[in-house]
């Protein structure tokens, strides 16, 4: 089987569905070949330990089997998958990644909500005119519901909440009876939700609501073939979609046209979060799109793959948000840069990991902005709690730990609760950061060390082709200071001078 | 015996020495009436595994003892006694202080490094014309240095460094032997030290530079002595000075004119450490002021006293900081102020309860400049983590603690590392902060809600005075949500409508 070098291929493992959407990449366009959704309901198998269930993990990996055999013929580094509430919420997700890995040969990236937010912006706004209004675009979920305000391509204001149309299900329609008081609990329930994102949104404003997902589309289309509208959802519509429902006892006997069989048991829910969300926001009609979080990623690894990484702007926003100077983060980055790329070979180091080094020397400093004391500490916590646009959830870790250990003591054991193969490659990055920190405490340097690094046989040999040495005799003594702690950390370093 | 009413006192426990002094308000001005200091050398009792010895404990407390017969005549609530480096770093600090607090009746503050900078500064100050330069303030103590830039009575930028002449005495001068070797290390260290807010001031930049300090004034009495200068030390001299110390083999033999021999000791450690700053910070020459941190705190203590609180000013500095809607927490802290007044009595509040609340109230939503997503746990720890003007480490503790169980889950696990009565007094406030919180929801309420709250044998009961449920009916459920989690935690709560 060869490879299509202008494919890729995109998995969202949802709460309610998982989906495959294969493409081919067309002049800088995105043409959608395949599209593959089978309701593999995760969120059902998490129980109130918030633990997924064996019977929940093999219906998800099964579907992945299935999902295995249309990405035969698409590049490895142009496949990404990612998972959202349902894998952020299970406590044992990390056995569910690890197998799933195995049968995809592809990482597994959970990603937070605002992180998801962002990507359906992306996926949905792809399938708009661009007319330059902006528009609310609602994302009802099998355990989170997104909500975007945004222009053209830019997300404005992006927020997740925990409610969605499996999680309400769970909660309030548990044994498939329909009662009013049940019903009425839900979309109380989500009102208090989004209490917390009303004002803010209501302050911003659009001119348009769109919503995308499952839950939307089916209520859209029950609401057409009962003609009570004749495109999208109006808010008196779904008024009487609600007392529809609610002529009903159980969910097995919503025999409604339109509504999909499979769609009955989360329809009560879905409905409820959506009334919620009109009341809550004041929306009197919401058109429906067809993009979704799937597409979404797939833009983003295009937007990747043509230098128009996301993350990079993540990063300089974070740097002014927190006033980080610069200039040193430049100095700093570029030397970080050279030993990256003098040692790549011999370290086996791959493409994301010099960007995640660049990243970590850009924001080392960024806990300042707390204290000077345990600077680093507190840039950990803020880089692994913050949202970060265009980031997984490990790709903050991963960033966040190096900051974490980019200064003072070597505590080793931050790094143990990685995949044992990144530990030890976290471990090389770890070095050239404090080795560029180092270099570079002398600030406001014109520019940065010509410093020349070799490894051999276990011996990390620095040699200075400048007069570094020198010029910063104090730097040099903590260059000294931090070579001489390697050993107790099972790593051995050596400076040279011509 | 009776209390002077316009008597105030202080007492620093220094890592090196214990200072008190006792002084009267005149006209608001401070009037020195007596001081007392003793050389504890709490630091040199602090062992690697950073336990404070017995021996060490009982040097202290039995100073205080002494101190203890000087306070008699002062009021309670105008005594103000704040701990230092050595206590920062005992891991078994609460023993001395709940020994202290035994001996003296008065709670201890220990305070963080640029709190204890603030506080020098403001004593120092005091002590010099006024003339509107900026002016760089020294101050070397036992086990950190402090590092200011102001003008006038303003700090501008306030450091505390991990140097100090009893640590670096044991780092250093251990055996008492003097060597070069080992006193060009002390240098070279402390610039290290240095190299972390050495740009910073530079570029800040001063018109005169001011030491404060024992390490500073025997530095300077001993220069005098010698006629090496007329007064202050200049970068000339402290080469001179170091000359003649390397011209000795024993800190024992160290009989210099001008020198106290009980000072002896961590004489060559103190001016290693002034050498370095003269060096990094490119210092000529620096005057000698007898201001401290214990005048500091006096005059800190009287500020309190008039309402020139300067934590009222770091709350809002922090609310700035991290973009905290005013009008929000203007409504909430109104409410929390009104439900506090109707209880203080019955829950026996005090008057620093109020305040607590007060700036609980105003900083709960800080968090939110991290995330969303559980910002009550990011508050907190920025609270806990900034170092915030005015406040003791403890009371840092127990802000952070009220932001973080402000909403969702009580985790009163939180509470646990407080004392048993503090334990009870921060539960009492986390309801009326909850309480607060949740009645606020509805946010933009023209006015806080008129509500009258009682408590009786174990029940909290609310009466609304005006039309807010009916006005807030998603609000009132939320409240009874709240109302209703208060039994799982030993707390009864019922909500009444006229």
């Amino acid at each position: 089987m060869t490879c299509d070098i202008n494919a890729l291929a995109a998995i969202d493992l949802g709460s309610n569905s998982f989906h495959l959407v294969v493409a081919r990449e067309e002049q800088g366009e995105i043409r959608v070949v395949e599209t593959l959704g089978e309701k593999v309901q995760l969120a059902a198998g998490i129980g109130p330990d918030k633990i997924l269930d064996e019977e929940a993990i093999m219906r998800g990996l099964s579907c992945l089997e299935r999902f295995s055999e249309r990405l035969t013929n698409v590049p490895k580094d142009r496949i990404r998958i990612v998972g959202t509430n349902a894998l952020r919420v299970a406590r044992n997700r990390k056995e569910f990644i690890d197998r799933a890995e195995a049968v995809l040969g592809v990482p597994v990236e959970v990603i937070a909500g605002r992180e998801e937010a962002r990507l359906i912006y992306l996926g949905v706004s792809h399938t708009l005119s661009d007319d330059g209004d902006s528009r609310l675009i609602v994302d009802i979920g099998g355990g989170s519901t997104e909500f975007i305000i945004g222009q053209q391509f830019e997300p404005q204001e992006m927020e997740s909440l925990h409610m969605g149309c499996v999680s309400y299900r769970s909660r309030f329609f548990a044994s498939g009876k329909i009662k009013r008081k049940y019903f009425d609990r839900a979309v109380l329930l989500a009102q208090m939700e989004l209490q917390s994102i009303r004002d803010q949104y209501l302050a911003q404003g659009w001119h348009e609501v769109v919503g995308s997902s499952g839950s939307i589309r089916n209520i859209e289309r029950v609401l057409v073939a009962r003609g009570w509208t004749e495109s999208g959802i109006t808010r008196e519509a779904l008024q009487r979609l609600k007392s529809l429902i609610l002529s009903y006892d159980h969910v097995d006997e919503l025999d409604i046209e339109g509504l999909k069989p499979e769609r009955k048991s989360v329809f009560p829910s879905g409905v409820a979060i959506l009334i919620a969300i009109f009341d809550s926001l004041g929306i009197e009609e919401m058109a429906y799109s067809d993009g979704a979080l799937r597409e979404g990623v797939l833009y983003d690894v295009l937007g990747r793959l043509s230098h128009e990484d996301v993350r990079e702007r993540t990063v300089l926003a974070l740097m002014e948000r927190f006033h980080v100077p610069q200039e040193q983060a430049v100095v700093c980055e570029q030397t970080a840069m050279s030993l990256f790329d003098q040692l790549q070979q011999d370290w086996n180091l791959l493409p994301q990991d010099r960007e995640l080094l660049n990243w970590a020397a850009c924001l080392c400093e960024v806990g300042r902005c707390i204290a000077h004391s345990q600077f680093h500490k507190h840039g950990a916590y803020l880089i692994e709690q913050s949202d970060l646009a265009g980031f997984s959830t490990n790709e903050q870790r991963e960033l966040a730990v190096l900051v974490r250990l980019h200064r003072r003591k070597i505590a080793l054991q931050e790094l143990e609760n990685f995949a044992p193969g990144r530990t030890l490659q976290l471990k090389k990055l770890m070095f050239l950061l404090r080795l560029s920190v180092t270099l570079c405490a002398p600030r406001f340097m014109p520019a940065p060390p010509k410093v020349s690094v070799t490894y051999n046989e276990g011996l990390l040999q620095l040699r200075f082709a400048d007069a570094w040495p020198d010029n910063y005799p104090l730097a040099l003594e903590m260059l000294k200071e931090e070579v001489a702690m390697w050993p107790k950390v099972g790593f051995q370093g050596e400076i040279l001078f011509d």
